[in-house]
């Protein structure tokens, strides 16, 4: 059956997937988490850390983690680009830029992030996160944008799941007010007003601001939450 | 030409992609990083950022990232169940573990290194960091205690680059002086033992310690600094 990917609002890093998904072209459902509140049954059963993205895969089991996802989905893209076949160079670069990007970009701007779960008066925990945040999070902005420099997508020579995850995470320094990309990181903010152009993003915000959406890949509608039952009682 | 892996010492992340060269029989060499002082030119040119692991891998290029280097790892040993084959939920599962490990476990337990960069007298930083550090990373080995409950390996039914970097890696909570690991997480200490008595590791641990060392794989020696030299120039 059709996959279904649990993205989370508001800005989860599971856009770069439901772009992923639809660069994809393939069918797919969605299914919305609201993660400062709505956590339902259904979710704990696929997601039991409580994280999106999570997604029920098309084998009909469960799957996290943005990497196992997005390489889910490059493994039934490789004739589009999306990701490449195991064992080449192309694949070596993509895990590379897949775990840079997640590990360093994610897990510094996490540092921001973590802030927001200090308690309400622990100014001093707070302000020395968000220096963290903003100390690492810089290098990692200027390394990708040094990798960026000699070509124009992150991995091989095209629109890959790595890019896909990219547009999903790098606002985050802005959504921080660290920074000013398009000031401070000007090459980064290039590859980003790139990829805004490009349907599937737009397609991905519709979809996270609940404004109405074209998909140009198989997007076939939510999955209510009895729907999701009837899935998971299957 | 055999690969090259660069490892550092004190007990890096890289311990892992030792294990797994081990693991995987081909023939490979090693080369010495003290991430304390010594960083050969040579090195820079193969890892831009300093960081261990990295590899000149088979094909003579640079290869940075631990997950990059254990999937390029994995995808020679795929006859050896050291991983899977793309498209599979095996390889599905290997990647939901290996990005666990790196994302959450790896980054968590880094809160802990990052006490020991900030300034001597920043007592209340450090102690703020360390106390995140062991919060996240208790959930972090909590987690991984209730996967390892219903099986023998961390992914699939064979030792992968998965319990390969989680071996190097999992350590950290003791060498941080946040865990009593038999103690606080037996389930933990059970996988983590079981693997210390395996002959990969075992060298590994000689390698790192510099004390006398049998490879039951492929290792040729180390590369001398002569040596990397001439194998980057050419
Ligand atoms: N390691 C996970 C982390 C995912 C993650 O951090 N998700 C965030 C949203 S961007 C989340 O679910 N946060 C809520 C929580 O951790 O409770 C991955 O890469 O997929
Ligand atoms: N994202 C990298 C991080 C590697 C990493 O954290 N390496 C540590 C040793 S375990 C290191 O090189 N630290 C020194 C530094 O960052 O300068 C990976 O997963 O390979």
């Amino acid at each position: 059956m059709e996959p279904v990917l649990f993205y989370g609002v508001p800005h989860g890093c599971s856009f770069g997937s439901i772009v992923a998904l639809e660069w994809l072209g393939q069918p797919y459902r969605l299914h919305r988490i609201d993660m400062l509140s709505k956590r339902s049954e259904g979710f704990a059963r696929v997601s039991p850390l409580g994280q999106t993205p999570a997604m029920i895969a098309p084998d009909g089991k469960p799957l996290t983690e943005s990497l196992a996802i997005l390489h889910n989905i490059a493994a039934r893209g490789l004739d589009k680009g999306l990701g490449f076949a195991q064992g080449t160079r192309e694949f070596d670069d993509l895990n590379w830029m897949l775990s840079y990007l997640h590990t360093t970009l994610h897990s510094d701007l996490g540092y921001g992030w973590n802030a927001y779960k200090l308690d309400e008066d622990d100014h001093a925990g707070k302000a020395f996160l968000r220096r963290l945040a903003r100390e690492k999070s810089a290098e990692a902005y200027a390394y990708l944008q040094g990798v960026l420099e000699g070509r124009e997508w992150l991995a091989g020579n095209t629109k890959t799941v790595a890019d896909a995850y990219f547009i999903g995470i790098a606002r985050w320094g802005e959504d921080l007010g660290l920074f000013d990309i398009a000031r401070d990181f000007p090459g980064i903010h290039r590859h980003m007003a790139r990829l805004e152009a490009d349907p599937a993003v737009i397609f991905a915000h519709a979809i996270e601001d609940e404004t109405p959406h074209r998909s140009s890949g198989g997007f076939c509608g939510q999955l209510t939450a009895q729907d999701l039952d009837a899935r998971l009682a299957a």
